[in-house]
């Protein structure tokens, strides 16, 4: 194998310090029993425990509840939605 | 990308920690069973685990029982509703 | 937010601490599975496991058993039902 | 809250270290399969993992089958009964 | 046994390295609940944490979504399809 | 309660480590999914994990495959007949 | 008990250390969920993650698909197949 650039320039780097790159904007989110929540997320740590603000929770198609503040717990997660921002 | 302002002034909050400051609040916690227990949260630590008085069950849309004083085990918990205080 | 003078008196405490001061005194305990064992509390460690004596194994609203002495593992727990004690 | 006499003659009291008396003596084990093993407990460390001789296999009602010796991985078990000692 | 030479060759190189040499190219996620994700690994860490671009969900034969950038959580992963490069 | 005499004796005996007095020999593990492997175990570790020779398969009372060499990843386990050796 | 010769010279071998012993030649692992994946390991870590290339899978007794080279996360691991090498 040929060793890429790419891959000096990005090992290091760790998915869970993109994702604080991502507080005080938009996610989604996607548990392993497959609820959807949607919303700003105002905190995050080091579990994947999650905080979400003005979240909105789907199952399926419909929209099913929204909340003004929910702290998920890291370990039901299935994977995080996160918008690219202007510029990237 | 670009480095935004709210990472920085963001990194290093922990979720958990935000949780210590609704002690003696009223929470929402959601189990992985979807049984819901609503009450004043007294006590928690590291584990997520909470200590919540007054609490009442819920299963689906019916309330289903009320224990003074419970402690949950922090692994069963889907999330946490945290209201937001007053002049947040 | 405001840190209210609640999070400072209460930051630190931990529930399974809070076990412990149950130790000797009836609890009632919830398994993932719904099995349900009330006695008394004679010994608990860091993981939650607990020692119950003269425990009473209920199924739904039956009761099904007795035992002079159980050690329940504690990560089949959900929670633990704490009476509050008087003066408390 | 007001501390008992009991939680400070009982804290450090491990109940992994309680199993350990109980070495050379019947115990029954539940497993989260709802299979139950009875017999001598020979040895056990700090997983729970017990090796137990003579070891009968019941499922509900019924006998299962019998095995000399077998070493019960620990994070299979519900939990174990121990049988109060004369003169306790 | 007859020590191999390539054993001596391999030992130390770690799985999650060779993926950090995957960064930037099109990789193939399947999950244990059968969901299939089709993209661009931007990001990846120790917990096998991945950051996918361009990612396309296959549920079965069939495409069910497509999605800017998702991190999907690493204990999800059942295996990564890795496409060998050229002059490997 | 009176400490008994057989628990100084055996304090500090890890079942793991009676495991290993069972390699060369002919062992029978049952896993968590009720799939049956007998054969010589020439290998194990501190996770459980099992080598095993000559391996036959059971599934309920029928043989199912036989393996030349198996490594059986610890965590599946539920758990491991012993054959006690003669003199013991 | 007796000690058996046979203890202390495999004492501290570790069976994932035999598993590297094994790179650059065929195995064949199956998954809790039953799928089988068959082709030359040409890596692994200490979590049993294995590198694997040419890899057949099948489900039950069907050829499903064949990928030029996939990781699979060491923790969906029930077994690994290893082919006894010539002059063992």
């Amino acid at each position: 194998m040929t060793p890429s650039q790419s891959t000096s320039l990005n090992m290091g780097k760790k998915p869970l310090m993109m994702v604080t790159r991502y507080i005080n904007r938009v996610i989604k989110v996607r548990l392993k029993n497959d609820l959807v929540y949607e919303g700003v997320m105002v905190d995050c740590d080091g579990y994947m425990n999650l905080v979400i603000e003005k979240a909105v929770e789907y199952e399926g198609e419909g929209r099913k509840a929204t909340y003004p503040r929910i702290l998920i717990r890291g370990n039901n997660i299935m994977y995080i939605q996160l918008l690219p921002m202007l510029g990237e």
